[in-house]
């Protein structure tokens, strides 16, 4: 199993971590098999997406700010991140990637993003892989 | 493969089964690999979030109700629980965890949790865990 | 690792692809372990859910395509398929199955489905089986 941390630097915020992953599966040496790419944190995410054009991680942010506002009628969490918590289970704790001939398989406009809803923290991220 | 029988109690209630997913996994004798824990139902699904403060599950829940109501204009479906099968599929139907130790790896914070979205059930998971 | 393609005929559409899946375990000949269904596209994804009633289908479109606009103040990508990004990561890039005495295990209801969100195009579905 792989770490690396990632250092986020607002309250929501996408960190493309496609390196780091990629790294970690040249170093297991595994050739054919899978990638799981693990949250252990409850207030973040992760997901795959377009990295090509960085509008569509501020429309995505802008999208969920809005569907999921901090403050809500109701809510009783006394550390006031609910909607952290509610966008961490809506996107999902982990991406499970194939890997090919080394390497992960990702489509073109693909990269695996680290998604930050609690921010700024530093945060862990953990890599699996199997052959 | 494991399977474990949970009962719910109310329409939405999410339902912590970390004990349940941690004893298959000690089962299985895997020492490192993947525990993938399934939910064969179409009106529930699996997440991981916060288990340490009840008020969490309570807002999330909140939220999910209100964003995802159960009557719509233009629904169809008969059986009226279209928001169930709305609600599943956001959420999704299994997690992916990683196995370390002998152990699955989970955050501080983290527990795995069975979300019932059209109960109350008796509702079956399955674990499968690979080395 | 198994590819197939799938032709969407509207921007937004499921397409059941379980016979597709169903088929890529048999030819891996794998008896018991994972197979992981993965999406490499940004505007489309994979889920489970109901394929008994197509109002079911119907009924998480109509909720999408409402609670995820194509046009809202704000967005700046320039493609105008914000929206379908953004169902993209809720919805999520790829289900992971168990395998079991040959077969994907499923529930009575449930099938596994192509999510598209900006069609119509020809698209590409990867299937890996791990034991």
């Amino acid at each position: 199993m792989t770490r690396f941390e990632v250092k986020t630097t607002a309250r929501n915020q996408f960190v493309e971590i496609t390196a780091q992953v990629r790294d970690a599966v040249t170093a297991s040496g595994v050739r054919s098999g899978l990638c799981v790419v693990y949250c252990p944190h409850t207030t973040a995410a992760i997901t795959a997406n377009e990295n090509a054009d960085p509008d569509v991680v501020h429309d995505m942010l802008l999208y969920l700010n809005r569907a999921v506002p901090k403050d809500q009628a109701g809510f009783r969490h006394g550390e006031g991140n609910s909607d952290s918590h509610i966008k961490a289970s809506l996107v999902g704790p982990s991406v499970t990637l194939i890997v090919d001939a080394g390497d992960v398989v990702l489509g073109r406009w693909q990269g695996v993003y680290f998604c930050e809803f609690d921010g700024p923290r530093t945060r862990t991220v953990m890599v699996r892989v199997v052959g």
